[in-house]
């Protein structure tokens, strides 16, 4: 399978990267750093070993690209309008895009774009970000879920989390509305309060209060899931979900660092969208709720860093 | 009557003198700054007209005061454990000390270290700030409700209010459960809301999520009164202290004033107490739930300004 990747950034950067070593034909899409890649490579700094690319296969453009059985997109949520331009290239009849994003409703927002385009969820428990031009931190974790959107998108899902296992990565097959949702109870508590509160995840559970808060808050995303149909979730995933956190070095969620670095925050994706969901289904989840016009204030009100 | 004022800051200070330039006996207890008002008077900059009392009844210790007929104490409740010792040389059979502080079970804090003390509690809205030695600056609004809250303490409660009358204050005599709650409605949100989002009361109200933020959490306070007893309050009141607010000249609630000048702030007695009762009462108020868990982490983990 020819796989492509757009948003080669921490996350898109590293599942491809791992991929291209294990020695499938994988093509990159860069940005800012194509230049950099093109002559120094990209290097992967992760907990689990450091290798790099010398000679990736790298691009500027997805009209240079070849079309490809899987397209990683690794994206912020708020940059999918992108996708758009992006992704025609790149499209077979049975081409599957894999969505590797937060939030819910995100997979529908793509569908909107291209009615007939096989999706799928990739749902990643990870602490990466590309920190310089083409160097990836790979700080912590690495698990992925895989989950078929679009009905006829399973099998291809499936073999991509073939490819994944075989590039040593811990990927495993899913079911949409649940992956999403468990995503969603370490995501909304977390990447949130850190930007509210100016700290890190360590701090939020060191702290009694605030420990406790999160954990109302995961338990706000599961009783909200629940209504929402996902059947296999209970109180014990935001215990699963502390602990692993609990385990995790000291880490700056993705909106953090969007609030630090001066970009959009995933307001939308993560929170706004779930949000209603939730409301809809009689199951408000009255924290997170406070916590998204906290988010919004704090955009509206920031200086640019 | 006689009367003594504890806590001679923005707020116990504009009573107090109030009541002097009118003519009553007033005596006042001073602490950082007795020496500059002996020196110089006390200074009330006031928006409904400047005055000063060039030769204030000022003292450094209350073993100095005269016995009084009503104390006023307006200490930060966070302060009310100096009262053991600051109160008894004030005291006669028949004295009524006005708490005239934030929050929700101030008079059983004091009613439990002095079991036949007569109590009031008194309500004020008013933006007043001693901001420098002897000069109270009191930018806004001014209206106090005064209520009974030991049996017996009606008649001198009421008393109070047509002094406060006479000496030009709008003071209206109320009822103890509804005054104490209606306040909560105006401080929960504001108090806590400022600090946590490093704003003021405009700003809040200036963007849409807070603005409506700020409306739900008052409708939690109504709520929780509503269910702890309090019948006549509904929907409306809410809408009344919004404008209210909007009306007032941008301001930073005191709370907002304790975190930027690091003293501690009065989260058990905004916050802990009214939440505690409000759970008990089946009732949560789950966004200000957040808000208290937010102050004891920002309190917790502030330097020193």
């Amino acid at each position: 399978m020819v796989y492509s990747v757009i948003g080669t950034g921490g996350v898109g950067g590293y599942y491809g990267a791992s991929l291209a070593r294990a020695g499938k034909e994988v093509h990159f899409l860069f940005h800012k750093d194509y230049a950099y890649v093109r002559e120094h490579g990209l290097q992967v700094n992760s907990w689990r070993g450091n290798f790099r690319l010398d000679a990736p296969n790298a691009y500027a453009s997805t009209s240079d690209m070849p079309r490809s059985d899987v397209v990683i997109v690794a994206l912020k949520s708020v940059n999918n309008p992108l996708l758009r331009e992006l992704l025609p290239p790149l499209l077979k009849s049975d081409t599957l895009v894999v969505l590797i994003e937060n939030g819910i409703g995100v997979e529908a927002q793509v569908q909107a774009m291209f009615p007939e385009l096989r999706l799928a969820a990739g749902l990643a428990f990870i602490c990466s970000a590309k920190t310089r031009p083409g160097i990836i931190d790979h700080q912590d974790l690495g698990h992925i879920s895989i989950a078929a959107y679009t009905e006829g998108a399973q099998e291809r899902a499936e073999a991509v989390v073939r490819d994944f296992v075989d590039a040593g990565i811990r990927a495993v097959s899913a079911e949409y509305l649940e992956a999403r949702w468990k995503k969603q109870v370490w995501n909304m508590p977390f990447n949130g309060m850190t930007v509210a509160l100016n700290t890190s995840t360590d701090a939020l559970l060191a702290h009694p209060a605030t420990a406790a808060l999160i954990r109302e808050q995961m338990l706000e995303v599961i009783a909200a899931a629940r209504a929402l149909g996902v059947e296999r979730i209970d109180e014990s995933f935001a215990d699963k979900m502390l602990e692993m956190t609990l385990s995790m070095k000291p880490y700056a969620p993705s909106m953090k660092l969007d609030h630090d670095f001066g970009r959009p925050m995933e307001i939308g994706a993560i929170y706004t969208e779930a949000l209603r969901q939730a409301r809809e289904a009689g199951c408000p989840m009255h924290k997170l709720e406070m916590l998204e016009a906290e988010l919004r204030f704090i955009e509206a009100n920031r200086t640019s860093p």
